[in-house]
């Protein structure tokens, strides 16, 4: 499966589209407010750039768009003012996947402009925003082009499905009834998982180290894992769900077992001790920051949603969440018709999981700076 | 009427969309080809830039949106291949309004980089695209970061309708009957329209002044007339007929007068000495060749169109390129439920025209260079 045509979130503004239904994965950027101010005070002490070139890496589409840009020009702004200098001009790239929404990305912009500069100004410096299509697992930017990049929620999507599993030769005996990894899995899926992931993720770096300046920074959240051993249940325990879902549906015959079994989810939850071996080994960034922060399945979000007047479960706000998301590679395996029995199943069974258990993403976040050479 | 809002290609791929119906533009943008091959080849013999920067204004959606692009891109390579060195950094960008379809740009961006590699083997150099929304009468782009400027098809859209003509002091005393210039039109409409065109070019070569670097170039294509006199049939008869077609509905009452009185088109066809007074006057350009060429009013395309059995009249072909560019702003003033019948009673109106006059756009084709300071 070549996930860069069939990996985007839900489009639109309806009931199961990300726009309404990201609410965790902007939780997640608010939570790691803290380490991009730090990353940005921290290029702006080194030299003061007249243009500053910034991208957004796995934009998605939806209020979280712009709402990392709007940190990051608050945070710039606020400090231009205390120095009493005029702000720079921005030069901001916004990237995802050539099947993302940036049409409505792009119909958002007049209100975020006016916004920007109803709250700023004259102070508002230029601010140029353009889209960029393509996998960040390749070149995106001309050479040292930028001098900050972040990336939230993203980098655990991989390239591909592990190579291992994809091959036709009986993938099925390799991770049956699985759909990522899990306590089952045998040692091998393990590690084509954890080798898919440091290839993709090298070469995300080494991408990135030609893109941006030197003392350049980048801050990366992504999901992951604190213990070494990759099944432990806080990195794949959301995935072993939907397959007990899938394989109800399986037993059901409404899903045949072959299509299960051939289906895994390119996705990987890395502990920070693979992020650190990755970055030590690609050479071209020095590590200022490495932690974790845990987040609800439920991004802790109690309110109702618009589109409905009778409250959510949380296994069913957890299932629309993870729809929003997964929907489209789903669709394209399992076919557009079982979709809803789908996360209706999967709901039922996130709300069972939660009433037993207390259930949190870890996400990791990481600030690295470019090195002099 | 803001024209931000509401013009836009028809999107999708469907049988009124603009990527199934912008031949006539593609015909008018292969026949100003040797234009763009003299304006480029004339910026590699000044400098031969490592990272040339490059953007096409106006963009729209469909085979037309990448097709300037590849002239420039194999104009460039063919170049390099003769002096033996290698393809310069393309940085492109793509620019039309924020309701363009980029979507399906950046959906066929993958095939479209397959295709380059495949013709052009390790020849081709890195080729960065991006997606800029926003107005061309405004800054889109960073100072001084573009070599050369493409625009087709586009300048002839205004800002906005003529604010004279907007008001809501009695309008319709001004234009009765009419949605752009016409014989019948007052002095004060001609006038109202040939400023309004003044000013936004006016505005377009600042900001293009700005944003490009001494000695880069800029070939500009729109629709035109030859003559001083504005209400000349070439400049504005396609209107003449639509203004008759929403006449013809008023008069069976199925559109109110007042509607079809207060629509008026955002649209200029000027003449060569408009063009050159406004470059003249903005002071930032040397024009280096002004000229026209004529287009039949159906592109002179024959074969069918890959959505119907049917061969279509030559009105019916007309009808479905105008629909394809006009029908998002007609459809907000008139309503969508009468667009079918308003653009079949065009076509036969405008096979009832070709059947007794010969009739041609005037494309105005311009390239200009940016001065040294």
């Amino acid at each position: 499966m070549e996930v860069m045509k069939v990996l985007h979130m839900n489009k639109g503004d309806g009931e199961t589209s990300y726009a309404n239904n990201s609410a965790v994965q902007g939780k997640i950027i608010t939570t790691a407010k803290p380490v991009i101010e730090e990353a940005i005070l921290g290029i702006l002490c080194e030299t003061f750039p007249e243009s500053i070139g910034i991208a957004d890496l796995g934009c998605s589409s939806g209020p979280n768009s712009l709402l990392v840009l709007s940190e990051i020009i608050d945070i710039i702004h606020a400090k231009c003012r205390n120095l009493g200098r005029p702000s720079p001009e921005f030069r901001v790239s916004l990237n995802d996947l050539p099947g993302n929404d940036f049409n409505s990305i792009f119909e958002s912009l007049p209100a975020f402009f006016k916004k920007q500069k109803q709250e700023k100004g004259i102070g508002f410096g230029r601010c140029y925003i353009s889209g960029v299509a393509g996998s960040f697992y390749d070149r995106l930017f001309p050479d040292k082009s930028l001098h900050f990049v972040h990336s939230s929620s993203s980098l655990h999507w991989l390239s591909q499905v592990p190579p291992a599993l994809e091959s036709n030769a009986t993938p099925a005996a390799l991770n049956k009834g699985k759909i990522y990894i899990s306590k089952s899995s045998p040692q091998c899926v393990l590690d084509a998982y954890s080798l898919q992931f440091q290839n993709n993720f090298l070469i995300f770096l080494k991408s990135r180290a030609a893109e941006m300046i030197a003392g350049g920074r980048m801050v990366l959240s992504l999901m992951g894992r604190r213990s070494i051993d990759p099944t432990t249940e806080e990195s794949c325990y959301q995935w072993e769900l939907l397959a007990q879902a899938l394989m109800s549906l399986v037993t059901e015959r409404l899903i045949e077992e072959e299509k299960l079994d051939s289906f895994n989810a390119p996705y990987y939850a890395p502990c920070p001790e693979e992020l650190k071996m990755s970055i030590q080994k690609e050479g071209s960034f020095i590590i200022d920051r490495l932690g974790h922060f845990e987040i609800d399945w439920d991004g802790g979000v109690e309110e109702l949603t618009n589109t409905t007047l009778l409250p959510l479960s949380r296994g069913q706000r957890v299932a629309k969440t993870v729809r929003a998301v997964v929907e489209s590679m789903f669709e394209l395996h399992f076919g557009k018709g079982i979709m809803d029995l789908l996360f209706a199943r999967y709901a039922e069974m996130v709300d069972d999981y939660l009433s037993k258990n207390r259930a949190k993403y870890i996400n990791l976040v990481i600030s690295i700076i470019k090195k002099d050479n």
